[in-house]
């Protein structure tokens, strides 16, 4: 039986009917209630209060600057909407205003009748500097925008940002200021606004692992719609691991070929640069992470340079089937990793390279004769110590491969391990070059060491952040590892600011592994939990998830609109009953 | 903000061109193992060699009698089918015919271009008496399956059964028995079979609610494929609630009007016959449930039928928001009740009727003035059996109601409560009529209670078939109640044999109650999860899932390929890699 690549498209298709409304929402104490329609009077859709309603109206994530949402909601018609050129559009600024457009017309389906009766909507986006064509670390992401009627009644939106990466954080806002009003069956915006707003953290990330299984790039691209529509910015590829090898290397094409797990399930050259030029229309980075020395085996058949491949029992070797890890003994080997790095560094052009360093298996090394034969005849014991110094000639000389193909050093990614411990990390792992992504539990005492040096940290805690925690074990009986199942209350609340030198955080990032997850289900175990970190990274708000409740369940409404197939939270009852559902 | 309905359309679309193979899969000591292909051999794929390797193929659930699948794969034309009618075809039987010429196009999806390349398959259904058309706790849904090939070289289908819902069963075993090789991109058969088969229990279900939130007709409809794949027979409906109301009652079409989360969130009288049609001729019955007197609410609210609607804080009087009870003392109630049952009598024309009777809450009835005067003018206390005699009250006019709109007394399923507790049980509950469907935990002494006083039971116990469990609490923050994620191998191994008396148990139920889910994640929280279930009730078999667990990979492949999203059980490296992934 053969897992074939497959699609899953949502349509949304509503009924374009005007409707005869029995319930009217009006706001109270900053929430809508729902009452019954009065004889004689109009009724208000719940869309339509709520962005009146609440301070931050319906917008995910929370703004962090000015939010003045006034005046009073004024229909738009989706098809009447003028982008106002004003000379400093570049490809990536016309694809934001046409991303802003289509989004539009999702949300607008129902209201195509409507084309005619809104007001014209005008949009002009200014870049300060439109020359700035890559997301860096560094790069300034904040925008304003303004929204105002003009006495002729059309709807000015004028956007104004230092780059195009701020730019369309300003048009995904504007656009969800537009509402679709399901009563009266058209689409609505306030029509005095003023918002400034930028990110608190740089780096906002979701991790999606395309080795377990394969996945579509259909469905990355998904991911990625959801990335950008709450305000993330970060998709990082683990492209490859012990399981599967999908990527198609130039360099080395027998790796995909012996590794993938059928001839279809590969990622191009062509669909890797499809992903990585529709992650940048949408303001997203495309992280590369090729892991080693360990979370290798399938592909790397017909060489010599991965200890104890599919060793049994596996438990004795690595963490799940099958084992398998780099041979750092083997010279070769560097050539190969070398042709990878080149490939990898040709396509994504990073600006921040992952590689990987998760959980190397001592006893793997140990176990292989030629290894242990290797360091013996350097007078090498088989201490951790000793097996921490082979690590580190395999680390040292990747890197110098890696290094060959980059114009200049690029900060490199690591994850928490061994060699990330206080005893060996300042030795091995200059906190200039790398920067330590954290996976362990939030209350880990490396974390608070790692901090102490003054390393720079990415968080991926997994007791909040590991979004393939709670489901059955797969190799055994009872549940997974990381069990329970991360709610998005407590990612929510999961925030670099417990820590002390919370600055040394470059941000977070959500992982969705995918040993039990494919296709079918990468949308509803990442979605609308990965946004509940968008806001907390985008605004560090001071509050809990009880206050952001209302517009997540907005926002996860917002999700599905636009196709992807995001979980639900509640029964639709406490979306229409605000706050009637808590304890 | 709306939740609009919308369909999830999973197109299975492969790659049409045979590929070079570099993996080939030989069969040793019953499975499947992966090697390199040779140069000069024939690679075999690894659908074609599971098919051979094990002695039950990959057939799920695994059948009961004989079971011999001999002699060769024989390619064959899914183009070319002949349905052999005998004369005895009716509506029904020319469905199933359809339905699963219907599977295998999906299954040969992409083999279209081999068309007039393989065997002709000439089928034939004999039905013995194609009279019985409703399935029935009686039905005998047996069957036997001759798979022979003719000296012309065409493939004969045999298949002989007392009744269409066996012989339906027959034609899911031989869609079943034809695969996909990915290698040589065509369809096979073996061509020596014989397979005699029948269900351990009559009663094999899978509950979903509809009411928590809104599920489309599509998904309900996909539902039921996945049940009718999985040898399972009932589709549970548990239509209202609390929440909402979507049922269109022709007698009383205010309740969804006031109750439904918006006017096109709701079950139409040709939505249900649709639903009821669809299931019938996939050997599915559809079983309503009007779940009463708790679990009422939304709809109800233009009369005075309804005790503490939305009482708060709702813990004190309910166990999930918003609270809601008929009250028993009101007279009109019941006329407004004998509408909905002579509705749903109608409609879904049920052998068997769901009346609920699920965690009613004493404090709700006691803080209600008037239900504690009714019931003190005749002379009651307020103790907990005071509250039982006053749902009694409820109870019995109910059933009366019910009763005048069917030709025979129907068997009524009350979920476990308060009122089958045993000092209740048989006071109240006749066991002649009166089957209860459990919910509680495996080891609750209630159960065994109840075994001893003879009732007949549906085992649903929450702590292994209950498919909502493991995520996220939605009232407040950590976990839902009844946490873990129930994985597919506890439910596998949950069976009535564990009681003496197993063989008051009719069968047992899977439910998917949806307050954390709708359209976009139900195909993945039921599939393949309810299909171990489906395994359980048909075969009962003496061993566990980690026998059961190469074919539950295949299986949850086909459902895929049917176009149900079912979730990724583990990476699909342990499908190609058989045995190597158990710890």
């Amino acid at each position: 039986m053969n897992c074939l690549p497959f699609f899953i498209v949502i349509l949304h298709l509503t009924n374009t009917q005007n409707v005869d409304s029995v319930w009217t929402w009006t706001c109270k104490n900053q929430s809508c209630e729902k009452v019954r329609v009065q004889p004689e009077s109009k009724p208000i859709s719940l869309a339509a209060c709520k962005i009146s309603c609440d301070p931050y109206g319906t917008l995910w994530p929370q703004p962090t600057g000015r939010v003045e949402l006034g005046g009073e909601l004024v229909p738009v018609d989706p098809n009447n909407i003028e982008i106002n050129e004003n000379g400093n559009e570049n490809k990536l600024v016309r694809a934001g205003y046409r991303h802003f457009q289509t989004n539009l017309q999702k949300l607008g389906k129902g209201a195509e009748d409507q084309s005619g009766k809104g007001a014209k909507l005008i949009v002009t986006v200014k870049i300060e500097d439109p020359s700035q064509m890559q997301l860096r670390l560094t790069t300034n992401e904040s925008y304003s925008l303004r929204v105002s009627q003009s006495s002729t009644g059309s709807i000015n939106a004028d956007i104004m940002a230092p780059t195009y990466f701020g730019g369309r954080h300003g048009l995904e806002t504007l656009g969800q200021l537009i509402i679709y009003d399901d009563i009266l069956n058209n689409l609505q915006i306030p029509n005095d606004v003023y918002i400034t707003d930028g990110p608190v953290y740089p780096y906002r990330g979701v991790l999606l692992d395309t080795a377990r299984n394969y996945i579509s790039v259909d469905t990355i691209k998904r991911t990625i719609d959801g990335i950008s529509a709450s305000k993330l910015n970060t998709f990082h590829w683990h492209i490859t691991d012990s399981q599967s090898f999908p990527y198609v290397s130039r360099s080395n094409p027998d790796l995909s070929r012996l590794g993938a797990y059928s001839p279809r399930d590969v990622y191009t050259p062509d669909d890797v640069q499809d992903v990585i030029e529709y992650a940048h229309e949408r303001g997203v980075r495309v992280l590369p992470e090729f892991d080693a020395p360990a979370h290798v085996g399938e592909g790397w058949q017909d060489t010599d340079f991965v200890a104890c491949f599919n060793s049994q029992p596996w438990g004795q070797y690595c963490v799940e089937p099958p084992c398998g890890q780099f041979d750092p003994t083997k010279p070769k080997l560097y050539d190969a990793l070398e042709g990878i790095y080149k490939d990898m560094v040709r396509q994504f052009n990073p600006d921040i390279f992952h590689m990987g360093g998760d959980e190397v298996s001592i006893s793997c090394w140990n176990s292989t004769y030629s290894i242990v034969k290797w360091m013996a005849d350097r007078g090498w014991g088989t201490t951790e110590e000793d097996f921490i110094k082979l690590w580190n000639h395999f680390q040292t000389q990747a890197l110098e491969r890696f290094d060959k193909h980059t114009k200049e050093k690029l900060p490199i990614i690591m994850w928490t391990s061994t060699l990330t411990k206080k005893e060996y990390v300042e030795k091995y792992l200059p906190k200039d070059r790398y920067i330590i992504q954290v996976w362990t539990a939030k209350n880990d005492p490396e974390i608070f060491e790692l901090l102490k040096k003054g390393y720079r940290l990415i968080l991926s805690n997994y007791d909040a952040l590991y979004l393939d925690c709670g489901y059955a074990s797969w190799v055994g009986e009872g549940t997974n590892w990381c069990t329970p199942y991360k709610g998005w209350q407590s990612i929510y609340n999961n925030s670099p600011y417990i820590y002390n030198n919370a600055n040394q955080f470059l941000g977070a990032e959500a992982a969705l592994w995918t040993e039990q997850v494919d296709d079918t289900a990468v949308d509803n175990r990442i979605w609308p939990r990965a946004a509940a970190l968008g806001e907390r990274l985008w605004a560090e708000p001071a509050h809990t998830w009880r206050e952001a409740e209302n517009r997540m369940l907005v926002h996860r409404q917002r999700l599905v609109n636009r196709g992807i197939a995001a979980d639900a939270l509640e029964p639709r009852w406490c979306l229409q009953n605000e706050n009637n559902c808590p304890t």
